[in-house]
Formats: structure tokens, sequence, C-alpha cells
């Protein structure tokens, strides 16, 4: 069967691990179609992984498996999850690297400690503890390649979700850095993604923002108004990126060495007064 | 259809840009075989991209799909174009970064600003205007994934070139930087690209050199004749490259960082008198 | 015919080397399944490619087909090979890079140099030295492309061992450093790798390791038993890795930068009297 497979992990390029998934998975389903999404999440970085997870999934087909190996809880109480979407299924370790997918959701409530949240009726998830579907013997260092990979292979097969272990009704979530209104005519959101061009990815979405005309304030530089584009001749700008998120960038250049933020950075939007 | 269509992007392994114009394209045609060619060139750098693409896409079998995505003016007035040539299929922003193809053919003139260039009668060309291959809404600052991926895609499945849009006679090129002649026996090139190993590729071809013995000089060196392989014993070295380009190299180690030239920097050919 | 193919290189990811032995593999068998092991090996480092090769390997498919370009001495004498295991094919210079595959065979005698092995009677090689599988012309200077990717696509479409040149019965191997014993507690090996987390990946295996309680000596620190996981709340630690080999860690951060050690450097195993 020829389902697409795809892999997200801080395993970076210069072993072999994300090889030797890939060779687990293919010797599991040689028709599955595999996928890089990203291997350079910074080592055990959970809310990056989420980030950059949550910005390409949505352009795969219906169906696509989505394995996610950021795992520094590996072999211990932490559980192994499948979730399933009216989109995709995502293998991964509950760990909140399902994040921003959990949320896309109308959510049920969160509870008392705010890091594990109820299941929208759309979703399912089983907790993956059925043996059957694993390597043996499971190195307690490398549950990518003997769990999450084989356990995607079969469900690209077509194995029922129930067979793969016991259902769960809540996921743990990151606290999601959401955007806030300090005042009546200013939002606060956060740098939550700095990009291969040094564009800062903002925690403010289009949807967010007023509908008046607005300054963005970010690491003490203030731009005017949004741009459409890169190329506008106007160095330092702001606009909304391909995700949907407010970007800061710089023509030709990179915004991040420019103002010299990082991830977690405020950013500020107001409306400007007439 | 099992297409092989192929990703030149500036978009480096960090981000999930690339994945995103995968997940685009297999859904379009899941069968599409996608090869990386590379996507660590350096942010908005066309002339290296054009590089890049060349030294590869030749070893491709026929009706490769080529699709580069380095794209600084994205979403402003610049063409986004399909080429056909006798060889392939190239998807690009026509910002020159297909200059090294456009030239393998024997090109009209050339116009006054020297930055367009009338097609050979090989070549045929369209403009991408027609939205019915797009994704819908196109965001103006990835069209990679909204606009080259789903064209690319489409192609693959044997979509009319006439159908994607306008035919084009003229592309934009690159003053691509061809070695000239200073005197009666010296040959004047420039370093084009350094490699993963810190050779140097200038932009002299076999062909350009002279039959007499010769001496190279860069970087305040000279080296005396041309070597066969890398390994001769000799520490600095030139050679022709597997790309047919004159090729400086340090065996066992970096000539670039030997040297300390950039790319730019001039290498020179005298023929030795005897 | 859908044979998978892996590759293993020190090329890099800026140039467009892997494409285009991609390109040649394709024009050759179009539904060869190419997946990438490494191509961050830094350049000309034999030992480093061995071993990455060697954990990743035995993770695929019976009969997949392993290529790896690692070649300083391309264009010279050195042999090029192709090595049949009972579980894969290895498509090769001869200089060293197949070292752990061949010694996992129990291995003739090594001769008076120690570099070269005679292959355990379950092991097949040939020296590829029959143009007919070959690009021509060949470039002196890239055999990946010209050689060894042509006849990995061959090889992936059935064509015999000995059809490739040949029959050899001994093959380059690298002086591996095995662990020793320096006295009747004390076991002394080296830093084999260090991965993309910091992680030092020791020449000791679990089966060296004795009994008895031990400590582990690296670095001027001292670690006192072995650990299960990554995560067990200790800082530096010690465990069996994925692979089986002894690895330092520590949780949260790299042992790497924590102990400022390097590959080659020592690693002691003492059993603690009781």
């Amino acid at each position: 069967m020829s389902a697409i497979i795809t892999l997200t992990t801080d395993f970076g390029l210069t072993d072999a691990y994300v090889a030797a998934m890939k060779g687990v998975i293919l010797g599991i389903n040689p028709g599955a179609k595999l996928i890089d999404i990203c291997h350079s999440v910074k080592p055990q970085n959970i809310p990056q992984a989420a980030f950059v997870l949550s910005t390409a999934c949505q352009f795969f087909p219906k169906r696509t498996i989505h394995m996610v190996v950021v795992d520094p809880g590996v072999g211990t109480e932490r559980r192994a999850i499948i979730l399933r979407t009216p989109q995709a299924d995502f293998v991964a370790p509950d760990n909140g690297v399902l994040s921003y997918i959990v949320r896309q959701y109308p959510a049920g409530p969160v509870n008392a400690s705010r890091r594990q949240v109820h299941l929208a009726p759309e979703l399912e998830a089983v907790a993956i503890n059925n043996p059957k579907f694993w390597r043996s013997p499971v190195s307690p260092t490398f549950h990518g390649r003997d769990i999450f990979a084989p356990v995607a292979a079969w469900l690209s097969l077509g194995s029922p979700l129930a067979d793969f272990g016991e259902p769960v009704t809540s996921l743990a979530v990151l606290p999601l850095p959401l955007p806030c209104k300090a005042s009546a005519d200013t939002l606060v959101g956060h740098i939550l993604h700095i990009d291969n061009f040094g564009n800062l990815i903002t925690s403010i979405k289009s949807d967010d923002l007023p509908q008046q005309p607005i300054t963005i304030e970010v690491g003490s530089q203030l731009i005017s108004g949004l741009s459409r584009t890169y190329a506008e001749g106007k160095g330092l700008l702001a606009l909304i990126g391909s995700s949907g998120y407010l970007e800061v960038a710089f023509e030709g250049g990179s915004a991040s060495a420019f103002l010299g933020v990082e991830v977690g950075s405020e950013v500020k939007i107001r409306i400007i007064k007439q």
C-alpha cells in the first residue's frame, strides 16, 4: 500500500537514526512513501517540533500518517499515542508535541494543571500498548525505531486503530503562548519561530488583528502597517505569512539578525489613534 | 503517474516549507517521485541556485520536472514560468535561475539591458498565469507551495504546456561570468562555486583551456599543470572536475580554507612559455 | 523493480552531487526506492562513514542495496567492489568503509599489514571492473555518479553479481579500535562516535561488560553504574544505547559539550571492589 508517512524528529542529519526508522518501516510496508518534514528540531525542543509539524501537516493528502519523534522521556512512563483526526493520523509521544493539532478542534476542558486536554468528539486516540506491533526487543532509548516506526507502518497497511492499544480521552498539551490584550488598543504576542530566512513568525494570527491601522513593535523597532510581500523596498516590514501568522521580515536580509530577538521575545500590536 | 519532480530551494532544512510543497504535490499526483536537489542555497542567492541546478539536472531521465524556488520577488510582478527543453521541464520564477539551462541552447540576441534572452527554437516557455492550476487562496509570500508545486504536479500528470498560460519568447538571464582572454597567453576566469569539500569550481570549462602546458594562478598561489585525480600527493592541485569545469582542490583538505578565496575571486590561466 | 537503494556519502547537502547520483540511478531503474542514510560524513572520514552505515543497514529489509561513496582515492588504483552478505549488497570503494559489515562474519586471517581480511564463506565479493555497467565517459573524480550509481541501479534490476567483475576474496578493513583489558578489573575502550545529541558512543558493546557493578571513567568524570533511559534525573549517565554500544549521555544536554571529549578519547570501565 502506498500510504504517505511523514517524519519529524530532533535526530539531525549526521547520524543514521532517521534511516534506521525508514528501514524498519519499509520492512513492514515496502510501498510506504516516506517524506521528511524536519529532522533539525533542536534536541528535545518539543514546542519547536509542535510548531514545525503544524505548519506542514495541513498540506498533505487526507489520511497521511505523521510520525513525530521528539521524545526526551523515551523509555519512561510517558505514553506513546496515536491520534486520529478527520484529516490524518499522528504517531507520537504524548508530551505535547501534537498541541497545535489538538487545539484545532473545539477542545474539552483543560484540567487543573493545564497540561492535559480532553479530546473533541471528532478526535480519537489510543495509547500504544500492544507489543504485537513493536520490534523486539525494544531499546529503552530508541522507541522511534522500535515502537513508533513499526506502528506507523502497520497503521499504513490498514491495521485498525483499536488494535494498537486502549483508547485515551485526553492528551498532553503545551501552554501555547496565545496573544493577549494588554489594553483596549494593544495586543501582545510572542515570537513562536524564526525561520531559515530570519523571518520572525509570531503567535498572532491574521484573525487576531484589529481592522484599524496598526503599528508593530518588536525589538525596540516600530513598523507601521502591513506589507503584502517581502519585496516592497521597505527594509524591516511586517506581513501575514504563508501559515496565517503575523510575520516580521527584513527585505534582502534577516530580521532576526537585524533585531537581535529570539523565540519568546514580545511583539506588540497597537491601533494607531487617529 | 510516476513522473520525477526535483526540488531546488533556499528554504533550508529547519522549517517545514519544503515538506508543505511535497504535501501539495502528492495531493495532486500521489505517484510523483520527489527528489531533493538542494535546499541549502543561501537565502535569495539566485546565481548559486542556477549553478547547483545546472550540475544535477543533466543526469536525470528525460522529461523530469525540475522545480526551482529561489524567489526573492515572490508576490511581485516577476513572472512565474515553465520552460520546456528537449530534455526536461523547469518550473521556476523568471529571475535568471534557469540561466545555465537557457544558455545551453543557441540563444537569440540578448536585449539592451542584457538581462533578457530570446529563446532558441528548441525551447518553449509559458508564463504561469492560469489560476485553474493553483491552490486557492494563493499566499503572496509562498508561491512555491501555492503555484509552483501544484503546477509541477499537474504537469507531471500530463497537462499540456499551453494550458498553464501564455507563451513567452524571452526569459531573464543572469550576467554569467564567462572567462575572457586578458592577453594572447592569459585566460581569466572566476570562482563560480565552492563545494562541500572546499573545492573551487571555476567558470573555465575544459574546452576553454589551451592545448599547451599551463599554470593556474589563484589566491596568490601558482599551480603547474593539471592533475587527473584528487589523490596525487600534491597538496594544492587543479583538475577538470566532474561537471567539466576547471577545479582547484587541496588533497586531504580544503582549497577554500587553504587559499582564503571566495566565490567571485579571480583565476588566471597562463600558457607556459617554452 | 522497486528495490531499495540507500546512500551514504561525505558530499554534504549544499551541492548537487547526491542528486546527480539519484538521477543516474532513476534513469536505469525508475522504480528504485532511494533512501538517504547520511550525507554529512566529514569529508573523507572513512571510519565515521563505516560506523554510521553499520548502525543503520541492519534495520533495512533483506536484499537492500547500500551504496557508500566516501572515496578519497577516487580515480586511483583503489578497487571498487560489490560485497554480498546473506542480508544485503554493498557497493563501495574497497577502502575499509565496510569494515563493520565484514567483521560481523567469522573472518579469515588478517594479513601482515592488518589492512586486508579474507572473506568468510557466507560472503561474496567482486571487483567492479566491467565497464559495461558504467556511465561513459567516467570522470576520474566522481565514480559515485559514473560507476557506483549505475552499478547499484543495475544490481537492483537483478543483474548477476558475476557480471560486474572478477571475484575477490579479501577486502580492506580499518584497524577498528576494539576494547582491551588493561587489568583483571579494567576494560579500556574509546569513543567511536558523537551523535547529534552529544551522546558519546563507545567501542564497548554490552557483551563486553562484566556482570559485576561497574564505574565508567570518561573525561575525568566518574559515572557509577548503568542507567536504563536518558531521563533518570542524573545529569551525566551511562547506558546501553540503541545499537548495543555503551553510551555516555547528559540528561537534557550534551555529554560531549559537558566533558569536552572527542572521537578517540578513552573510556575506562572498572569493576567496583566489594
